[in-house]
């Protein structure tokens, strides 16, 4: 039996597994789940001593743990460190799942559940490819490094510290991230950017408490007013942010990357159809393609607002105070603190003294050369599959990446053949059939790999 | 014993009774207090009955019951109609009060309890004045009709029906409004003017559910910043309401009724401690001062917003939907339906398609002749009560007293000797000194209305 098709013999068994995983709720915001932390680390660590690893470490931080593996059993051969988280999104709004998000369930040859996209099944994948290739070859075609963490939904905060006391143990000729997907069915990818991320909390205070908006409305100042009058000073009429020095480090795109982006087999009417807005489904930056917007733009979006009177019925008020959650995803060369620094001096120049600005997270983009053997075993992992991947300079969502680019100076690539979506949404999902290719390429990568 | 010390001796019988009243949480937003708003009714009526009122009547309507009584015993004597209600606004958010908010409590001089200045505290005092006369004198100096509802913190939507029902009975030569209060410690008003409401309620959808920031973010439309895009268009850089039309038909302040107004002994500083806000504390409206702002002109003011991501950490998405809470104080002669179709207008054409709004209550404002004779009843009450009170041609606050006015053809006043604050807010009270005076108040007053 060959290792493909001893992969696809396990296929039941997997799943069986992957469900017990999706089904502990270790959402790594919310402070009440912080033993299913604890239980997801362990399920990981257990899954690991099962694929073959010997050295297993669940590692504590000031935050939840990284379970840390090791094999090297490949001397001579290449070292790749393979990421990946177990923490979860929080599955809220509860009503918009079809299927309980903690209760991973198969409809139509789609696993819907919290995790099945982001990251859980990826990471099961990855460790079911390394037990086959155990259990099949008897040993791995390379060294493996394994570091799973369970913060990166909260901007990995503690991870830094680990990398920097494990660094020589983190060391490898290239790292793998398996947080991603396909570009679509049957479309695999291949990519080796990633952009950054600064996420802030804006509070803005008015009156001492909250005021009757019929006795005071008009000359009192009203939180949500001075709210929305930020905030819609903060992109301009050709939807570009409008805050002095924002582009100022962002690398141009190369005519021949815009080229290549453009030339994707990317589909508008499936893009606006996800989206399904009743209005207008895109918000177009002049002088770029939608495709080229999300992938290779940095943006700023808001997350969340509440503040005032939110109940049924009315209530006339003017509030106290409103917050909202703000993200601004960096592209390459972008620094999180240069971005920080003109955002605050942009906002303190046009706002006023009530409003505070919290920094809750952060991080550069990262990037990688085309050229990186890392790169081009998974290329040739993919062709070998039958499959010509999608070659993505950068990818629209972020990871922690840079910590191992830019500390610890390793390559890194990122794709495979599995295929999911509605990441961080509900009815979050991986479709069968992708995840039963993707741990194939998983395995097919690391042979490559192991010829440099 | 004179009747003033008659009511003075009972003044801890009145406040025990009081504090029975204020422990009902008859909040009229919320369906889960409907037995609440039930018994609030009841205590009303027995009060009624307890006061020497024969005819007393739950009257049932589509919400929440109106509560009428008659007392006829003064033929060839005019008849008053006094109006309140006891329904209260929600007492949240909760963690602001010192003393719970339905357990009234004194404190330095003060009862402080959700209802004690808006509108249970006026409707007590009002009963029990009645209750004092009928007692000390054996009769009412002039007949008297009582209709306290329960549905004024949600814009009296089922009034409009009973008045219509009630129309022959609640015939009157005038309508005293029980819910105002003074304008500072020991400066009694005298009011015959009130602004008009219209509330609404916004929605924005963006996206068909909740998308990945990352992986959206930039083309996908966010309904967040389309909100405060569009609020952000709602005000002029004067601090004046930017929707055409919005101003067309406010009548103008004379130069007599604004130099009597800016001569209140009104507080600039008191305002602004009140307000407390950390920012500038007003936000002037060109060409009027803040008093005039407060009173006499129209105001737009968001009352609440919410959408998105609210919870602890991070989360970062592209949210489906915002939501958000409005309210439009209208002065004489604006029209409810003439605004609404105005704000309409305006929305459509500087909005989307995505926007839909809910136009949840509204009624126009009131007013009366300085002259008549309830007006001047009530000014020489406070005058033999040995204080000057001032004159006001509107009040800031709201209430559906064009009803009266404009349905039944009734002059209206409201003022007395009670002083209270925070109405709507956490730690709403009413003065205790204020309230002993308030019931003597309203016994001279009817007294003196008795003289035509």
């Amino acid at each position: 039996m060959q290792l493909a098709e001893y992969i696809d013999s396990k296929r039941q068994q997997h799943l069986n597994e992957l469900l017990e995983f999706l089904s502990i709720p270790s959402v790594s915001t919310k402070s009440e789940h912080k033993a299913d932390i604890q239980r997801a680390a362990e399920w990981v660590a257990n899954a690991l001593r099962r694929a073959g690893f010997e050295k297993v470490e669940i590692v504590p931080t000031a935050g939840h743990p990284v379970v840390f593996a090791e094999w090297t059993g490949a001397p001579g051969k290449p070292t790749v460190l393979l990421y990946g988280h177990y923490d979860v999104q929080p599955p809220e709004p509860l009503e918009l799942w079809t299927s309980p998000p903690f209760q991973g369930t198969v409809r139509n040859g789609n696993l819907y559940g919290r995790g099945t996209a982001d990251d859980k099944g990826q990471v099961h994948i990855h460790l079911k490819a390394l037990e086959a290739l155990m259990e099949h070859e008897g040993r791995l075609p390379v060294n493996v490094k394994v570091m799973i963490e369970g913060e990166e939904e909260t901007g990995s905060t503690n991870l830094w510290n680990f990398v920097e006391k494990f660094r020589d143990r983190l060391k490898a000729d290239a790292l793998v991230v398996s947080d991603t997907s396909m570009l679509a069915k049957g479309v695999p990818s291949v990519t080796y950017g990633l952009r950054g991320l600064n996420y802030y909390q804006i509070e803005i205070t008015g009156p001492a408490q909250d005021l009757h908006s019929g006795v005071f409305g008009g000359p009192a100042p009203n939180p949500l007013r001075i709210l929305c009058e930020l905030f819609a000073k903060l992109h301009d009429r050709n939807n570009r942010v409008a805050i002095p020095g924002f582009y100022r480090d962002v690398a141009p795109l190369s005519r021949k990357e815009r080229k290549a982006l453009n030339a994707l087999p990317w589909s508008k009417k499936e893009f606006l159809k996800t989206v399904g807005a009743k209005g207008p489904g895109y918000v177009p930056e002049k002088g770029y393609s939608i495709i080229e917007q999300l992938w290779c733009r940095p943006t700023l979006e808001l997350n969340g607002i509440w503040g005032g009177y939110t109940g049924p019925g009315t209530k006339t008020l003017l509030p106290h105070e409103v917050r909202a959650k703000m993200d601004v995803r960096l592209v390459p060369d972008m620094e999180p603190d240069r971005v920080k620094a003109c955002l605050l001096a942009h906002l303190r120049a046009i706002g006023r003294e009530d409003l505070e600005v919290r920094f809750e997270e952060g991080y550069p983009p990262a990037g990688t050369s085309v050229g990186a053997p890392v790169v081009q075993a998974l290329i040739r992992a993919l062709r070998s599959l039958g499959y010509e991947p999608e070659i993505w300079p950068r990818l629209a969502g972020s990871a922690p990446v840079y910590l191992f680019t830019r500390v610890l100076g390793q390559p890194f690539a990122m794709g495979g053949l599995g295929h999911g979506g509605r990441a961080h949404s509900p009815n979050e999902y991986a479709t069968v059939e992708g995840m039963r290719l993707f741990a194939r390429s998983v395995a097919r990568f690391l042979e490559e790999f192991s010829l440099g």
